[in-house]
């Protein structure tokens, strides 16, 4: 299996690492044989080529069984012209390799919960996942651009049906392996583009009988998601309502560090990388948290390799150094070990042999 | 002065009442005169007239120095073809009236912050205002259309420089009689309407060199109001943006029945209405919360009838019937007394006199 690596910016270069060294471990231990190739993107790449995304790179990723990415991003590139831009190349990359379906698994570590923001009670059961739509709407939609001399500008939510079908079948699918509780977000009460959105989710609810759905109002949930998260299972949304949604439920549980998130194509070849960003003040001192990292290439196993039990013991893995009480910088256990990124990983590899 | 009432639905009818006691109460001891005429929106509305905005409605607003507004909707017209939703006559008085600033202040009360999801320690010093323009963006733009025979749907995010200048001016005039810290919020590493508004923001700084302002992201910004709200003083916004985000800030304090919220013009005529919808569950009964519909009367009294001493005057009121442990039944004080509209209202006109 060819897996493409792109360490990206910042801490990103470091959590890769530790991916790479946690899938070697599984390759010993599963007879898998997993090769490696490591490309640029984002700020590393526009130092390099001069691009946040080389064409390199993008066709190493087409070429690939899957991609595994770290961050992009940093103060060095923050007042470059759009179009060399980190974030231009993450992006591109979606776009290019077509990852319509982004997922955000998000679930709490129980003894990493007590920093939570939210109160133990609100918080504790919580346990959803986000999919998320990611080539269409606001981000990619035309016209986008500036009018009359400036005067005046323009973005575009388009979506077409199929693009509509596509994600809210993801989201199904996935309900259907959950607890079975769809709830799908929309602005239909103002917005067109979301009122098909209701109309295909309506129809496609005959094909999952099982599944039980519910429409809700962005700002609606916006509300519910701190009032009561463990009130969601599967929620699906359009592309700009899920950057917020699901940024703003990645911070309920108080380990925005452990995040993973997935973005797939209808194939199951997909993109993995942590939701945390490039954290430029903490990189190259090994200090970083690994785990959402490799919580990633968990769902890489899963997802797109297909090793559903080998996804299971890295995850498995994780959950048990935890127990143990290691964390990095950026978390806190009561009477645990902190420890770098390096010891971490070596925590997680031993506990897979 | 006259100030026209759009009771609306469920218990918009009930607050509106109580509102209405309140400025009697501020006209006898301050010797103002207020003329009332009440008129129908929303659900009401369609039920007498066929429009959820008659033109009455309009007109009457048009010539009114101020409009309270109690609340619209419920599940009977839950289905109706969105033409005659309720919510189309709130859209529509917004839009017709000019009414492009929003002001949501949101405070917690002290001894309702035990309500909160959040820990006290998190959401302890919380006190910020969310500035979102209010008609303009994806509620307004055109196209806002199906096209290819259904097979594909557009809407439009559109913005005028004006309208984002004067929505920027009133941020940072209210900011500058707060604690002179703006955040304004966008997403302009995807939008070229963030980017735009990014540039004016800047433009404007130079006239406010008293307030320190910052960009924020939209997703970023869905975290920070969840991981420390404190943080916030002034936030603005567009229009969608600030419809997500001023709903996930109102349940922070955990009293959502407190809010208030005023909707602007440039010339300070204005709308206002309680933050909290029209809860059909319990309209009707007596036990409604009118403090939220009392403090948006607070803040017409300021905003638009320039009566800052007799805004005060109510805010105080409220404030001293809580510190005497009166709640309706959405609220909960340790030790205090339960009781209905009617003499939460009472008593919040008694303490006034
Ligand atoms: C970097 C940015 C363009 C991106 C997005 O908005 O999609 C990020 O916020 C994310 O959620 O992955
Ligand atoms: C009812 C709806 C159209 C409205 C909006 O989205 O503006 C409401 O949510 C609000 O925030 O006042």
């Amino acid at each position: 299996k060819k897996i493409v690596l792109l360490p990206g910016d910042g801490i990103g270069v470091e959590v890769i690492e530790s991916a790479k060294q946690v899938l070697e471990a599984i390759s010993d231990e599963f007879n898998h044989t997993f090769s490696f190739e490591t490309h640029a993107i984002g700020g590393a790449a526009i130092d390099e080529y001069g691009t946040p995304l080389p064409d390199e790179t993008d066709q190493a990723c087409q070429k690939a069984d899957a991609v595994l990415l770290g961050a992009v991003g940093g103060p060095k590139w923050d007042q470059n012209p759009s179009h060399l831009r980190p974030e231009k190349g993450l992006l591109g990359i979606r776009k290019s390799l077509g990852l319509f379906a982004n997922l955000r698994p998000i679930q709490g570590f129980e003894n990493l919960l007590h920093a939570s923001p939210l109160k133990h009670e609100v918080v504790k059961d919580s346990d959803l996942l986000i999919v998320r739509e990611l080539t269409g709407g606001l981000y990619f939609g035309t016209p986008s651009e500036r009018r009359n001399n400036g005067q005046s500008v323009v973005d575009t939510l388009a979506y077409d049906r199929e693009e509509i079908e596509r994600i809210v079948e993801k989201a199904f699918q996935a309900a259907s392996i959950r607890r079975k509780q769809l709830t799908s977000v929309d602005k239909a009460n103002v917005l067109e583009s979301s009122k098909l959105w209701r109309e295909i989710v309506e129809e496609k609810k005959a094909d999952y009988p099982d599944v039980q759905v519910e429409h809700m109002l962005v700002d609606a949930a916006a509300m519910k998601l701190i009032t009561n998260p463990a009130y969601f299972d599967v929620i699906v949304t359009e592309n700009m309502f899920g950057d917020i949604l699901s940024d703003e439920a990645s911070v309920l549980t108080g380990s925005l560090g452990m995040l993973p998130s997935a973005s797939l194509r209808e194939d199951g070849f997909g993109l993995y990388e942590p939701v945390h960003g490039s954290a430029p003040d903490i990189a190259g001192q090994g200090l970083a948290n690994p785990l959402a990292m490799i919580l990633s290439t968990a769902l890489m196993l899963r997802h797109s390799l297909h090793l559903e039990h080998e996804a299971n013991v890295v995850e498995a893995a994780v959950q048990e150094v935890l127990d143990n009480k290691y964390h990095t910088g950026d978390l806190n256990i009561r009477g645990g070990h902190k420890v770098g990124t390096e010891k971490m990983t070596q925590l997680v590899v031993d506990c897979i042999k």
